[in-house]
């Protein structure tokens, strides 16, 4: 059974999220498991390192899944992409991994990106891959509010009140912002997040960009340990996990 | 009567082309005449400083229309953009100018943006805004190509057969090839193009990173003066206006 890393894009709009529901809604998990079961003539599990949301895009997901045969990584892909067909979801590589390599459980770091588009306009060119915000955001208080979340605190006031993790201590190892004309782009860096901790934090950060809150407000908003402290949830279509990596090479 | 210039952001995906056909087929300047009549309660023409083909993008194309009505720039875009909805065109600016300035005739730079992506999977997020070429191109090939044609230059071997310019003699500005992981964006400035020339041009450039033609070809090319020395025409999806100039600050 050689066991198969996969590397994934998809556009989050046509899926309920990565994990399989049980009620019949597509989700990645379900199209990527029902093609893998047609290549494999025998039913697939797939792990993920990112369990993404409904409506999260990904241009670097990593999975695992078992074969009971071998196949040249880049067959792997062609076939896969064909039998996904046409959900917008593609296996972009394939490699071998040794069979004790979990794409959940091994992940030493995952990446996420945030978009943050800040025009009065719309952007045709970029809807649904981007939070639209159109009250101007003052992007250095911004910046300055980020500097209090990187690092190791106890991210309850930004945990989904539905996360099942036990420890709401987190290490975020960098959130960076990058603006490009009107568009704000936040890059973070960590081995694990709370569910939904990156788009609280966003949330939180355009608040401050709109001077409802002040950027020295987030550390008494981490010491709170109270979701209610922090801002809104930024929508879905603004994240995309952008990659993932592996102490071991795969 | 106070002039506007409109700086314009649509998907090309959702309109045949620029100009109005009158074959009742949706159309950049038809969906925008219609919204501006309506605020102007009387109709307007538009005059655009490219008529880009259909399924060719912008996120920089300028326009101007004389309306009745003095309106504050913002307003005006509010109003056009709530107007112009559910299609994917936005006015992303707007500015009064003075009634001699035209958008087309007073147009010193054009630029555009091909993407081509280089990879044998699909690009779920990208798609229908980049040509997906799965063969692997030689780069440094391509780009050693770009430098024949940059300049001033009989673009007949280049041209659409349908093209209505009186010269077929462009002067290529800039053709700039950037590489990024499996994104290759052609970026040109120039006053004016010859039709489809973008198209044809990184069609060319594609068959030279395929090894269908040497680089050095590319002066025998444009030498021979016929549509049928050069390669085919990229698709249009790849294609962007990205933005114009002119001499007078708009």
């Amino acid at each position: 059974m050689p066991r198969y890393f996969l590397t994934l894009e998809y556009h989050g709009a046509a899926f309920h999220g990565l994990q399989r529901q049980g009620d019949g809604l597509p989700t990645v998990q379900g199209v990527l498991e029902d093609a893998l079961a047609i290549l494999n003539t025998d039913a697939v599990t797939i792990h993920a390192a990112g369990r993404t949301d409904a409506g999260v895009h990904a241009s670097g997901q990593c999975v695992h899944a078992d074969l009971r045969k071998e196949y040249p990584p880049h067959r792997l892909c062609e076939s896969l992409n064909a039998l996904v067909r046409p959900w917008p979801l593609a296996v972009r590589r394939a490699a071998v991994v040794p069979d004790t390599l979990h794409a959940r459980f091994d992940a030493s770091e995952r990446r996420y990106r945030y978009t943050v588009i800040n025009h009065p306009a719309p952007s045709p060119l970029r809807a649904g891959q981007a939070w639209e915000v159109t009250k101007p955001l003052d992007v250095e208080a911004m910046r300055a509010a980020t500097k209090h979340l990187i690092g190791r605190h106890d991210f309850s006031s930004f945990r989904a009140t539905q996360c099942q993790a036990p420890s709401p201590v987190r290490t975020l190892d960098a959130l960076e912002m990058t603006v490009v004309d009107d568009t704000i782009f936040f890059d973070t860096r960590a081995k694990s997040y709370l569910h939904h901790q990156v788009r609280n934090m966003v949330g939180t950060l355009v608040m401050v960009g709109k001077g409802v809150l002040h950027p020295t407000a987030i550390p008494d908003i981490l010491a709170a340990r109270d979701r209610r402290a922090a801002g809104m949830t930024a929508p879905a279509m603004g994240l995309c996990l952008t990659g993932v990596s592996y102490a071991h090479a795969v």
